[in-house]
C-alpha cells in the first residue's frame, strides 16, 4: 500500500484493501463500530498530519460514545443512514452529506437511529 | 453554520446549506468542476488544520488538472464514479471507496474516464 518510488511515497488505498477492525461498545457507546482504515491510529504516514482515515459503519442501535479530542480534531462526512450527532452536549439529526468537525479539546459522539446501518467518514488529524 | 455557545463553536455543516463554488478548466484541466464547500480556501476555522473540505464533482470527460501541494497536504475519498488519478508521474484507476492521500511537496490530479460524474471528498489539511 506504501511504495517507494524515488524516494517519494505514493498512497493510494485501494477499497478492498483497507483493513477491517470491530470495536464492541466503541468509546463507551452501544452495539459496535465496523471500521475500513487506509490510516490507524499511530500509523501515521510520515510527515502526514492524519492520524486516522476510514469509513465507519454503526448498525441499526449502535453508537460511538460520547468522548473528548485532547490532542487532535476529527471531522465526519455521513456516507448513508441516519443518525444523532452530539457535539459539546448539542444533539442534531445527521444524514447523507453532512459533515461535522471537531475541533482539539471539544468533544463528540453519534448514533445511529435509523433502520439502515449508518456509514460515515472519519478522518483525525494533528497539527 | 459556526454557531458560539459558552464560547465552544459548533461545526456541523448541513449537505443542503453547503456552499457550492464551479471552477472552468480546474487546475488547467478538462470541462469543469463543481464543488460543495462546508469549509473553503482561506476559510479555515480558527484553530483547526483544515484549509478545504468540499465534495467535488467532475462531469464525464472534466478532470482536474496536474498540480503540485507545496504547503499542505490532499486526501481524496472517491465516493462515486470511474477515474484516473495521477500521482508523481503515475497513473492509477479509481472508483468508490478509493483513498488517495498526497502529501506536503507532492502532486497530483484526477480524471473522469466513465460516462457517471467522478464525485469525491476533498480535504486539504495544514501542519
Amino acid at each position: 500500500m506504501f511504495q517507494k518510488t524515488k524516494g517519494v511515497k505514493k498512497m493510494l488505498f485501494k477499497s478492498d484493501e483497507l483493513k477491517q477492525v470491530v470495536m464492541e461498545k466503541p468509546r463507551g457507546g452501544p452495539g459496535r463500530m465496523e471500521s475500513r482504515c487506509a490510516i490507524q491510529r499511530g500509523g501515521s504516514p510520515e510527515g502526514s498530519a492524519f492520524q486516522l482515515l476510514a469509513v465507519m459503519t454503526l448498525p441499526p442501535g449502535s453508537g460511538m460514545g460520547y468522548h473528548q479530542h485532547a490532542e487532535d480534531e476529527e471531522m465526519y462526512v455521513i456516507l448513508s443512514g441516519r443518525g444523532i450527532f452530539s457535539d459539546n452536549g448539542q444533539e442534531k439529526e445527521v444524514g447523507p452529506g453532512d459533515m461535522a468537525l471537531t475541533l482539539k479539546g471539544e468533544s463528540h459522539g453519534i448514533t445511529n437511529v435509523g433502520g439502515d446501518p449508518l456509514v460515515f467518514l472519519a478522518a483525525i488529524v494533528k497539527k
